[in-house]
């Protein structure tokens, strides 16, 4: 028996747009693996949205090239976006793929799952924003109002980190976690690492190659990591961190003689975000450690990512996951909304 | 509101006691983070059980020395095991944790899953045997019946391996899967490699060490990897394989000289378990192999584990997890308690 479920998608950048393609593409997929049937009913952007009651095709969506080519689409609404678009859409699961770095603020997405919340709507967030800015608000919300909120793409997407956390290790107590969770950052040391390069010239050779963005202070200086961290060790760990219990540190500072230091003594320099139970409770941290040559994280190289966490009965254990990109950040989103669904 | 459920344990040997002081140990736990109040009704072994309706003392249970001292508690049965015991739990979930290595057979385990699935039990295996032996057989029982069979504890136990390719990579189709399954073996050619050990040396080193068995063949003659592999890639892709269709090497034969070639090559050799997708279907292979250097599984030393899988929307993903032990194996049963109930 086919369960339909119905969905609504608010940004429509690289990400919103593998999201429709990857619905359409896994479509007989879902069906036969999950017994899913998901409609995408409402795609919006900045500007409005398309909808259609009886779902889009999102074939048709992920075959746009850009967010503005919604505006021409059949069903598009000028100006139906952020909570209008959410009440408008009549759909069980909320997908937020807005970017909101939390620096810059975490609008609309942070507007938009309170009322998904609200309407009894599960929410499967790519924005890391409003769960750097508000997490504990967030879950108490979603606990009093029945849903459930998931959040693999603000998490390292394509790396697994909180669902391991949550289901291959549920029952065990984590006392640490420590992760490479930027991509960007690690391509960077990995360039001068291997190749000689300075920060300068390997975030060049990032930026030539579309790793690094434009203005990649987020990545280089640190944030995305503690973002990271902070939404993995308030998962874990209750709840209450901000980013004021966390020292953030970026590699911009980082050069050859810093490496060949953490080489002569038998490790690998390396941005690293940790989360570790002592004495006087958790420490959060996000910077530059070196790795010793034989840590389960020292050989993540280039676009990679890892994650290790230490257990009380389940030992430890290392995820090292594939590079992300807009594609795989879309199929961590399809994979929380499986999970909403697929039980035990 | 906790949520009671009633649990039986058929085989009290290291694991079954290990379970059992497990519960004892994360009673508080689970009913703080899962809202679980697990009962253990009744824990069999070859002679008979104890048992109690309203829950056993999984502390003294767990402080027991040896499966012969069920014998002198207050409640045993002599000769109340295997389906008697089944069917007089009146557990809602089965745990199964009598030692079954597929090759001397695999009763009682497969008679009690039957009869637990026949009754509507859940059933949660650390024996192999039944699923390797009749997995297809065992999922359209359970599926008719509306229950739910996992067997983290048979496929690696501490390591996660089924449960992170079912939900961390959920909706992406894996195309591949190569682990190194099997902690004996793995000991004894990281012996070899890094002290110089021939195999004979190696084996005596391992079982000075209690990690290798009186009889070590299933371990190093490759079976046991072929077993988990085998479970592994029925979960994944779709039940039909059996022994037959696996070609199956040990790692007896290995000596020096091969470690030394796979080092000029810039390799290690591994023993390794795979399932690969080609033109003719899947090839399910378990036996020594040759990893490069900066293959993700080349770096997994003693009796470490780790698994590699090829998806393709979520990447690559390596999982390297700690050595297992009867307390990280009776973990892994408790881990797929507490996920028989929680959701997404």
């Amino acid at each position: 028996m086919q369960m339909q479920v119905k969905i609504g998608l608010s940004g429509f950048g690289h990400v919103g747009r593998n999201f429709a393609a990857l619905l359409a593409e896994k479509e007989g997929d879902l069906s036969r693996r999950y017994s899913l049937d998901l409609q995408l009913v409402l795609a919006a952007n900045s500007r409005g949205a398309v909808s259609a009651e009886n779902g889009l095709d999102p074939g048709l969506l992920g075959r746009l090239q850009a967010s503005r080519d919604l505006d021409g689409l059949k069903g598009f609404t000028a100006g139906l976006t952020g909570p209008a678009a959410v009440a408008a859409a009549g759909a069980a699961v909320w997908v937020e793929a807005t970017p909101s770095p939390a620096r810059e603020g975490f609008e609309p997405a942070f507007t938009n799952m309170k009322l998904a919340i609200a309407g009894g709507i599960h929410v499967v967030t790519l924005s890391k924003g409003p769960l750097v800015h508000a997490f504990a608000e967030i879950m108490e919300l979603a606990a009093a109002a029945g849903v459930k909120i998931k959040y693999s793409g603000a998490t390292a997407a394509a790396l697994p980190t909180v669902d391991v956390a949550l289901a291959s290790l549920a029952g065990s107590r984590i006392t640490a976690v420590e992760g490479i969770l930027n991509g960007t950052s690690n391509y960077i040391l990995t360039c001068m690492e291997e190749e000689g390069l300075d920060f300068a010239g390997a975030l060049a050779r990032a930026r030539q190659q579309g790793i690094a963005e434009p203005d990649p202070s987020l990545d280089v200086g640190g944030w995305d990591t503690a973002y990271k961290l902070l939404i993995i060790a308030n998962t874990l760990f209750g709840g209450a961190f901000t980013l004021e219990h966390m020292d953030v540190q970026g590699i911009e500072g980082i050069g050859p003689a810093d490496q060949e230091a953490a080489r002569r003594l038998g490790g690998t320099l390396k941005l690293v975000g940790s989360a570790r139970l002592t004495g006087e409770g958790y420490i959060l941290q996000a910077g530059p450690q070196i790795l010793p040559g034989r840590h389960p994280l020292a050989g993540v190289r280039g676009t990679s990512k890892g994650i290790h966490f230490v257990s009380d009965t389940l030992g430890p254990l290392t995820v090292l996951g594939g590079p992300s990109d807009p594609r795989g950040a879309a199929a961590a989103a399809l994979k929380d909304i499986i999970n909403l669904y697929q039980r035990g």
